[in-house]
């Protein structure tokens, strides 16, 4: 029934209940369990999502937005059926301003589709979560990755979104001017609240130049302890690095076995300098200073694009490394702590996974002391399945306790659920009456978060 | 009688109706009209602000955060009076974390209070809106100033608060890790809502490095059109000056009146360069180089602190050369708009400026596209106060229409009330409701933003 009006509305040829197009849109990249939806449909634009949000409030359906189905928590999975707003067609650059360095875009337009847009003009965006993820679905899980220490999460680099509401209203969030002190800050609210606000149909974005000069380095330390030393140090220099991750010693050696490559197996730091060539140079020297004074080995820096490459390659070839062993589940567990604190915690993940004798990867954006576990089990085994899930509720759960988050960057989805009241204490009820306000229906993607 | 109650509850000697205090609560640095406060309170920890929520509650009496009284838009000003919560005896660190770079304090902590602190272990809180506010007041209003084109405002440097809501419930906001993507973000939320929201009586925030060499720099163009498109020029390319502002002619004119001083008449742009001994001479010369190509005379630099306070001092004291007439008030419009409007928007309130023959400098922070123009009046001329008003409220209109904010830092108070239905559209209901989930019986400062 309603999804003749879907029909009838949108056009045929953008609602669809193909099996293909329903099992796609069924899952993630998470290891969270399958869900179809009843329809997928395809707009093209703000007043689409109108109409179908309309029909989902008339009807009582679901609606669950779906960008590039990347993400890691299961936000996408359309749990309790219903409506499936696929954005694949809704992947249009609306308004490229270069002398604002801003872009306004359609939610379905991928990072990798941005940046190849805008390089061209000197620009970049620079958030980072690997995938190449939709920028809708990156605002709605306030992605961040690996150039966070330098630019933030996605709340930084949002000014405006268009936003459909459960009532049908079309909303703007922000200006486009770079700052604002006027009315309540809904940008803050709705981005990272995983559709279940609201819709996002539009987002401009800042743009950033590319810096001129990009060098990278990677340098090994003896103990996990003392690279999360190194990366405070770093911090503390006032380096303003644009990436600096952790990779730990049995990673490595996985890398090594996967490609055949010989990285010294060590606990390892990786490092990227990007800006004026002078100023470049002097900050890889000097950080090379500080890791030497650390007592670092094997320091490594690489200015040519191809040596850059190669010098990365054990972070960039992880998460395969681990993932690409057949009937293997990978799961990654996504924490963030103090600085202070990341020693210690990655200190108590390196020992629970040697208790349970999991295999496993540490890893993680250490310049926000954010870092994942990511664990391998056997798909058909739930013993294993369940001691990984044991393993990072204790990871979790320590993080929470030394102040830090549930989750850095992955989002709550299905999957951090559970933390919710533990983390935000006497604060998730109000988080829940501003959920109860904007969707009275509970028909915004439910079953997340909450 | 619930006067007594508050006696009685929080101690005499933290609860007054003596006239002088009354008259002191009574207004800020703004224009706006004075309104005492029935009582001032001088609560010392959170659950004293608890207590005094209670009581506003029971007897209906609105409450009024006051914070050093800098604020420009009113938002310390009791206009229905009843009870004034003075935060100068929440003035304590409450945790210094340098490990982390955070620190956590009372609201009252003032931003000279706070640099004092942190200065002494290399540490620095960035966010300088000129004035010596407090941390509370800054947050309430989501102040910037100077610093922001690199620090962002108050919104960026903010991890964790704790707030007392309305019905007297304690809330953490966010937690001390650097990002999240947990929940709905409240600190977006409750940062510049000025204290219709809830009551904020904790903060912690992101301390910086103290940069290890700062250089200053000035030079003059001939136009203000000129001053806009170097701006554009640094910010393009990724030059990432500490401070860079704007200072018209006639400002630059009325300093040199004020002061005895020699500086060339022309519209100035002021810069900071910070960081790296090395990285900042590079940036020094770049710039340099970029401004003379673009045609700018009077270019001087200097690192000594005194030389550099020597040529800034036209900044600094500008706003002093136009308040210190007797018998004149003056009075700042604060917008801000995309970059690339910003020549055309200085052009436009300096033709205005001109037509209604009104004494005025306009300046300010040009690589957020945030500028001010400070207008005076005699104080006892209705007329002049009307024509200041009548320019705001077209340079307003203006900014709103080119895409951008009638407010870049001041917030909005009781002087931006009437441009929040322009700017916000269809999303002005939704902050309304969550004003009336928050304050259902509209006790929160009211009067302010709606």
């Amino acid at each position: 029934m309603y999804i003749e009006l879907l029909r009838e509305k949108l056009g045929k040829d953008n609602v669809t209940i193909n099996e293909t197009e329903l099992l796609r849109h069924s899952r993630d990249e998470s290891m969270h369990v399958a869900s179809k939806p009843e329809v997928v449909c395809f707009p093209k634009t703000t007043e689409e999502v109108v109409t179908i949000l309309e029909i989902s409030r008339q009807y009582e359906v679901p609606v669950t937005p779906f960008g590039a189905g990347s993400g890691l928590e299961g936000q996408a999975i359309p749990v309790q059926h219903g409506i499936t707003i696929s954005f694949e067609q809704m992947n249009q650059i609306v308004d490229f301003a270069p002398e604002d360095l801003t872009i306004s875009v359609q939610p379905g337009v991928t990072r990798l589709q941005l940046n190849k847009y805008v390089n061209r003009h000197g620009m970049m965006f620079p958030i980072d979560p690997g995938a190449d993820a939709s920028i809708g679905g990156m605002t709605a899980t306030n992605a961040s990755g690996t150039t966070a220490v330098r630019y933030g999460s996605m709340r930084e680099q949002i000014l405006t979104m268009t936003i459909v509401l459960a009532d049908g209203t079309i909303i703007k969030t922000g200006t486009k001017a770079k700052k604002s002190s006027s009315g309540y800050h809904l940008n803050g609210l709705f981005i990272g609240s995983e559709g279940t606000l609201g819709v996002i149909t539009e987002i401009t974005l800042k743009l950033h130049g590319i810096p001129e000069s990009t060098v990278v380095a990677r340098c090994t330390f003896d103990s996990p302890v003392l690279c999360g030393e190194a990366a405070q140090t770093v911090l503390l220099s006032g380096i303003n690095v644009m990436r600096m991750e952790f990779v730990n010693a049995n990673t490595i050696k996985r890398v090594n076995e996967y490609g055949s490559y010989d990285y010294p197996e060590k606990h390892s730091l990786f490092f990227e300098f990007a800006g004026s060539s002078k100023a470049v140079e002097e900050e890889v020297s000097f950080t090379k200073e500080l890791m030497n004074d650390l007592g670092c080995d094997h320091w490594e820096a690489a200015e040519d694009p191809e040596a850059r490459q190669e010098l990365w390659r054990a972070r960039k070839e992880m998460s395969y490394a681990f993932r690409h062993i057949k009937g293997v589940k990978a799961f990654s567990a996504d924490v963030c702590v103090p600085i202070s604190k990341l020693p210690g915690m990655i200190n108590y993940a390196s020992s629970l996974l040697e208790k349970y004798s999991l295999k496993a990867g540490i890893f993680g954006h250490v310049g926000d002391g954010n870092f994942h576990t990511l664990m391998t089990f056997d798909a058909t085994s739930e013993e294993e399945r369940n001691r990984a899930l044991q393993i990072n509720e204790m990871i979790v759960n320590r993080a929470i306790d030394v102040g830090g988050t549930c989750t850095g960057e992955h989002g709550v989805g299905l999957g951090k659920k559970k933390f919710q009241a533990k983390e935000h204490g006497t604060s998730m009820e109000l988080m829940k009456s501003i959920k109860g306000l904007l969707d009275p229906q509970g028909l915004l993607n439910p079953g997340k978060i909450w």
